[in-house]
């Protein structure tokens, strides 16, 4: 069972004014569930989104890059629907892939009545198997006909793949009076590890926010939040997240950082965001622990990320979380060969750097801190939820990094699930 | 069970002229094991060593650094004996741990009336607790006692942490009618990565190698041994190379890369450090499956041995592994992320690449073959050798690197254990 996720509640998903979802059953892998998800957006919204930087990246991606371009490039067009299949990722196919993602977009376009550059495909699930085209050009019109505002509970299901538990979120902010709503859903479960995972990211307010200034705010939340997480280190082919901006509120348009209003929704956004990142981790493939890495004094962001990371991705220390073992020694073995990924933590000096578990100082100059208890790191470690804290005392950078254990599970999963 | 790794023969390891070794059961971990060993090494001999590269490498790893420094910087010194403990790593340890270390080479010093200078010290097993000075030091007696220049199997026993085998290889060459011959051994089969892993290894020979040539040589041969490995990406503080060449063959002796004998004292030096190296895999934990990944067509040493190593370490395709299950998708993603580590991978043009499982072409332009049929790589996944080749077809730079699955067992074994 995922861990601390709560279970999403459909009326406290707020619709978003300028956005309808419909989904369909295509059967693409599986008979008798939602697998095929179309996102309306209304005329005059902004729409941006960051993409998985794998060299494999499935035809879809290189698609909405395309797409996403090419708004940026000509004045007036838009980016005016989304569609999204699970099941089948449309990811190592080749030619024919792309073809396949061409020929979605354009049937959807036709049924749509709208460009068909002004469409973004997405797709998950299986790699290196051809999209069963006639099922999902079958369940477009299903999936339109259906399209309404309050469906955003159905559409989370509907993105699902590995996942236990359809992970959604909203929140509101006041601007002068008038009221931001935001929600978003997300995906994913494995193969997650940031630029990106095997997760896809959706995230809609009403607010009134410039195009260009979307396209900073989409790519600084995306570093804040999906970007912060691993399940196993793997980046998939298709990861996407997108940020809309329907501009449906009353509230004043955002054109930049100093515009009344780009404080708070900025905020909002990533709320919901990170809300969704951690979702991810919390039904992470097997996990019981939810684990929150901070890294703190570093001499720049990237070190702090990837002593995060080097934490995060251990085998060894995901496997002791799993048995809550306090084993101090693996985080610090993590610690000293971040150096292999990040030349400039080569110097570090480890007698200076403190490492805590929750809020106990369990090391300290270069071995175990002289007042820990091997009971204080059981406790600590018997929770489903761990904080693990380095300060490295050699600047002023932070980060965090959310991550799970390693269990059983994930093994078991992975080694029946042929993605 | 170790993959394919054939149970070691004593009669079988070659005594080098010029060395003895003695153990002892010191009680440090465990209660009547072989956890103390001490090697004695002729006057007249060369000796060199790789360390690990992790930021917290032990305090016998500094000091090792120390004495072979000082070596080479006072004409007529040399290392004269070698001193490894297991059940304990000393690492993390910090002042004291030093001084456990100065203390076990002066106290052997005196035993065996030599310098402190010029003993090795080595440990492994449980980081971050304080070596049983006590038991280790009531030991080092009873090996010096009982050294003796057949005793390299009980040598190999001696230094195992989790492993299940102990790990053992002799061979020889002849130059010019004078054998030279080369016995080592080897320990390690969790947190292994290259740079290096938990694991020591110690090859001797009677060749007559130049100190600085052995220097060369063994960072090579690490290079193309133990540098190849990774049963789960985490890289020790306690990793460690070492190469003995007593001269005490009545072969000539070998000062440069051109005197005759070097390639193929070379090359029987390279063949028992890869066999050690891969034994380390055939044995990892929870190991059910012997992978070699060949990466071919490289621009660089460094892209090859990244991508090698993006697949060789991605819980996803070690999973699949374990399960026998022929998932091409997952290797396709790895090799595709492999750019996360090595820049100049980010141009990599996945079109061109050809991807294999033993001999059958499973993946080419960008998808599937076409004529790849999936019960050609169930045949080959169902083996306990797996073997994958990837071109890329982009330069002229090869490299190989071994690693195991991903099982329940590794899970079990490092929920377990405690490092």
């Amino acid at each position: 069972m995922p861990v601390n996720l709560p279970e999403i509640n459909p009326a406290l998903l707020t619709p978003i004014q300028g956005i309808r979802l419909g989904w369909a059953e295509s059967n693409i892998k599986t008979l008798n569930r939602k697998d095929l998800l179309v996102i309306e957006i209304a005329e005059g919204s902004s729409v941006s989104g960051v993409f998985t930087q794998n060299r494999f990246c499935a035809a879809p991606v290189t698609l909405c890059k395309k797409h996403l371009a090419a708004v940026k490039n000509h004045d007036g067009s838009q980016i005016k629907a989304l569609v999204v299949n699970t099941g089948n990722a449309n990811a190592g196919t080749g030619e024919k892939g792309m073809l396949d993602a061409l020929t979605t977009c354009s049937t959807l376009a036709d049924i749509m009545n709208i460009p068909a550059e002004s469409i973004l495909p997405f797709s998950t699930g299986v790699i290196l198997e051809h999209l069963p085209m006639d099922k999902l050009l079958a369940g477009l019109p299903h999936a339109v006909n259906n399209l309404t505002s309050d469906n955003w509970a159905d559409a989370a299901t509907a993105i699902m793949t590995t996942d236990i538990a359809p992970k959604a979120y909203s929140t509101k902010v006041t601007l002068a009076g008038d009221e931001v709503v935001i929600t978003g859903i997300s995906k994913g479960a494995g193969m997650i590890h940031p630029n990106m995972a095997t997760m896809l990211g959706y995230v809609a307010t009403d607010a009134n926010i410039s195009q260009s200034l979307l396209d900073e705010m989409t790519k600084e939340i995306a570093d804040l939040s999906f970007n912060c997480i691993s399940v196993d280190g793997d980046t998939s082919t298709n990861d996407s997240f997108i940020i809309i901006a329907t501009g449906k509120s009353s509230a004043p348009a955002i054109t930049s950082r100093n515009d009344a209003g780009f404080k708070e929704v900025f905020t909002a956004l990533l709320e919901t965001s990170q809300y969704l990142a951690k979702a991810i981790i919390r039904d992470g493939e097997g996990a019981t622990k939810f684990i929150t890495v901070n890294v703190n004094g570093a001499l720049s962001l990237d070190e702090a990320k990837t002593i995060g990371f080097s934490i995060g991705k251990s085998p060894l220390v995901k496997t002791a979380m799993f048995a809550s073992d306090p084993n101090l020694g693996r985080v610090l073995a993590a610690i000293g060969y971040a150096s292999r990924e990040c030349k400039s933590l080569e110097d570090l000096d480890t007698t200076k750097l403190e490492l805590y578990f929750g809020d106990v100082l369990v090391a300290e100059k270069g071995g175990r801190a002289e007042s820990y208890q091997e009971e204080q790191g059981q406790a600590i470690m018997n929770e489903a939820e761990i904080e693990i804290t380095v300060q490295l005392h050699r600047g002023k950078a932070d980060a965090t990094i959310w991550t799970c254990d390693f269990s059983y599970d994930y093994v078991k999963i992975n080694a029946e699930y042929r993605t």
